[in-house]
């Protein structure tokens, strides 16, 4: 086992699970029976235990292995613990699905088992279908995942008998690549890095040092005063106590023209608009809360670098990760001022990030890809204040419409990993035009999670009102 | 918090949760609306906060309280995090019901939360509703979570607005107490002794032994080598091997009239024949899985005892508690055989218990109330074999029928603890002219669980025949 994987199991507890998920909304198509759903299901375990490689193994350890973790195939592999037909109670509205996909998203996978579900949920009042997927962190990182549901997708809607993402029988037709813009190249960096870079920037270090020793060697070396990317100075916040197992979901999308249209009058980038919405609903809820701190809160965010600035020769995968360490203005009344606070933090950042060394980009790609651990590695080290206050991750999507059997994709939103002193995570991933914003917490640190959305929504039209769209 | 409580809950590991369930079927009243259910299920919330004691306080261990386990009350209570509204997936049969049971019953429940869940389901194609409940086994025991679940229904079919068991207001009308017979009498003192006796015995070898060691302690000096009860001679079967977390549940009820009738024909008595099923279709499993050892399963049998046979005043808080082991006949081929072989051995067993002394009886009780502590601490003790194979209980439920604001009560099924080297229970309860199997069992370790049902029903049938009914 590499030791990014071992990292990832070794830092989960029972109030810490160390899963991403997803979950993907479909339209039935129009000839779709009244037993649909229970064909998708019965599809979808058809594999029986013909299933790729990935979704064979369990993690293993034991006194023959002196402790260590190795990958073991499960040799009882038994599709029907894995792949599970779910209903929503009436109404049957998005609340019910969020509060299933929440309480899914709280319980840990078993150990004993290859580190995956999937759940085919039916019952949604206006007829849609949703999969929610949930796979361990050890086992792919959430874009890969997000990749992984989408790889068996396809972009005609006639195409039928498909496979699931597991099953080792390839899809019929297979979506032709799109060609990629800017970010989606990046992206794909995202996904292509770690396989290599990354486990040589942890594997060398991680032998002196320990898994944890080594990401922190990592961040104090490479960055921490050399750059502005770092800050240490972030205020403690509501978010940042420990969690309980527990988790609440809640997820929405808007159209990504409206993101477009503010960027545009405002001079900023898509993601600018992404984390300034981010920010003011953060306000909002954080004055609800009467726990709004004066100095702005500061975010991580994962962004993508261009070959070239990356220092890396293409051969080893792609484009590399960098992290930039935005503040968000939550100090800021006006929305305008919270969007220019954005944009300066952010151009601040990924210039000193084009003065960073190979090596550095290295050790920073590894904490862009593991931000998850980096809150485990900097407690471990006695280090109780982070750097940030939580991760705020925007990952490019398809661009075009998909389609599973027939069934429209429609909706995509990533659920991610809270971990203790950081219980608020938002990823937002783009579909078929629409940006999709996924906010995954500790229900009980966070409460009310779901009450961010409508400060989202808020907040998009006070930026609109703001750019004077 | 006392010692028993501390023992379960420090029992407990991932693949080890220690609480008991139950599953309660109930059909509509004549005038539910098309939001019947969503109106029980707001009923059943409404309570917000106002709930039982039991139902606020959960355990706490700190620095502070030197590691020691301690009841604290919840100060976030969040009614909705325990209370749940839930829907199975078309076709919705029993067998989507039991799956999401499964699942339900799978899952930890949260230290950091009172410690326990309550689950109504809707979406059974019949029409019918179904509650699930968990219940850590260190708030009650299984007995008390039933009849606590119990205490708020009505005998009165036209009551509504009726509260949740773990509402602090009481119902609108309690259900008169039914004339107790012997069998209902005895169970009555499963409830009630623990609160008091099993302390007692608990407590005063705790200190100077630990809870584990107590245990064992009442076990060899009570019971080993002096009465015929204790049976250390039996066979390892592919129930008795390390558990995973995941569990199936299969029940399924047939009418007392049967039993009654075989054991009248053959002379024994309705739990004798509630054995000979358990030890026929255990032994058609066994043999389906070529897995069946010469010598006879043993299943542990908690039996009331009256009052004289206890030797403890009534103040004490009612009956205490037998444990038996009876032989299951699985060696025998025929039907009868193995009727009259459980007959013996619970005979044998009974007539035992009548010579032990009130220390001794003491001893059985901590045994009969904490039997899913009696695995761990054996394995502690480095006791590998257990003195049995499974446990078999069978308490006694109402016999008239009771309803949940209108809502009748049609069937009743508890949900027990597999445990690491007891992977299989089986608990029956009876209700309403029927008597209710509930099967719990490790899902890897006791596959197609489901497949005991079609056994018991075949082995019913035989002891039909072979008693010339």
């Amino acid at each position: 086992m590499d030791p990014p994987s071992a990292a990832f199991l070794l830092a989960e507890s029972k109030n810490q699970p160390m899963h991403v998920g997803g979950l993907q909304l479909f339209e039935k198509p129009e000839d779709a029976g009244p037993d649909f759903v229970r064909e998708l299901f019965d599809l979808a375990i058809s594999s029986g235990d013909e299933v790729r490689p990935l979704f064979l193994k369990h993690p293993y350890r034991s006194v023959k292995t002196a402790g260590q973790l190795f990958w073991r195939e499960d040799e009882q592999f038994d599709i029907e613990h894995h792949v599970r037909h779910n209903a929503l109670p009436s109404p049957g509205r998005i609340r019910e699905l969020l509060e299933l996909c929440s309480r899914l998203h709280s319980t840990r996978l078993d150990w004993e088992r290859p580190l995956w579900e999937a759940h085919l949920i039916e019952g949604l009042a206006d007829g849609r279908v949703a999969m929610y997927t949930k796979i361990h962190h050890g086992l792919v990182d959430g874009i890969s995942a997000m990749r992984l549901m989408q790889s068996t997708l396809s972009t005609n809607p006639d195409d039928r008998d498909m496979a699931a993402p597991w099953a080792k029988r390839p899809a019929p037709s297979r979506p032709k690549p799109e060609p990629e813009t800017p970010m989606a190249e990046a992206a794909r960096g995202l996904a292509g890095l770690p396989a290599d870079a990354l486990r040589t920037a942890l594997g060398v270090t991680a032998e002196a040092a320990g898994m944890p020793g080594a990401l922190i060697k990592t961040l104090s070396k490479g960055m921490r005063n050399e750059t502005s990317t770092m800050s240490l100075h972030t205020p403690r916040t509501m978010f940042n106590r420990n969690i309980t197992s527990a988790r609440r979901f809640a997820a929405q999308d808007w159209p990504i023209e409206r993101l477009r249209a503010i960027g545009k009058a405002t001079g900023s980038t898509i993601n600018d608009v992404v984390l300034a919405m981010c920010g003011g609903a953060i306000r909002t809820y954080l004055i609800e809360h009467d726990a709004l701190p004066d100095a702005p809160l500061v975010a991580m965010v994962p962004i993508g670098l261009k070959a070239k600035e990356s220092h890396l020769p293409s051969a080893e995968g792609g484009n590399a990760v960098g992290a930039v360490m935005a503040r968000l203005g939550t100090d800021q009344a006006d929305p305008a001022d919270r969007l220019k606070a954005v944009q300066k933090s952010m151009k601040d950042g990924k210039d000193a990030l084009k003065s960073l060394t190979p090596v550095q980009i290295l050790a920073m790609s590894a904490i862009g890809q593991a931000p998850a651990l980096l809150g485990p590695a900097l407690k471990m080290q006695g280090i109780i204040r982070s750097p940030y206050n939580l991760i705020i991750s925007n990952v490019p999507g398809p661009r075009s419409t998909h389609y599973w059997n027939g069934a429209k994709l429609v909706g995509n939103y990533p659920l991610s990993i809270p971990i203790n002193g950081m219980a608020l995570n938002i990823t937002c991933t783009s579909y078929d035009g629409n940006m999709g914003f996924g906010l995954t917490g500790c229900r009980r640190t966070v409460p009310h999670l779901q009450r961010l959305l409508t400060f989202l929504d808020d907040e998009i039209g006070a930026l609109e009102k703001a750019a004077g769209i």
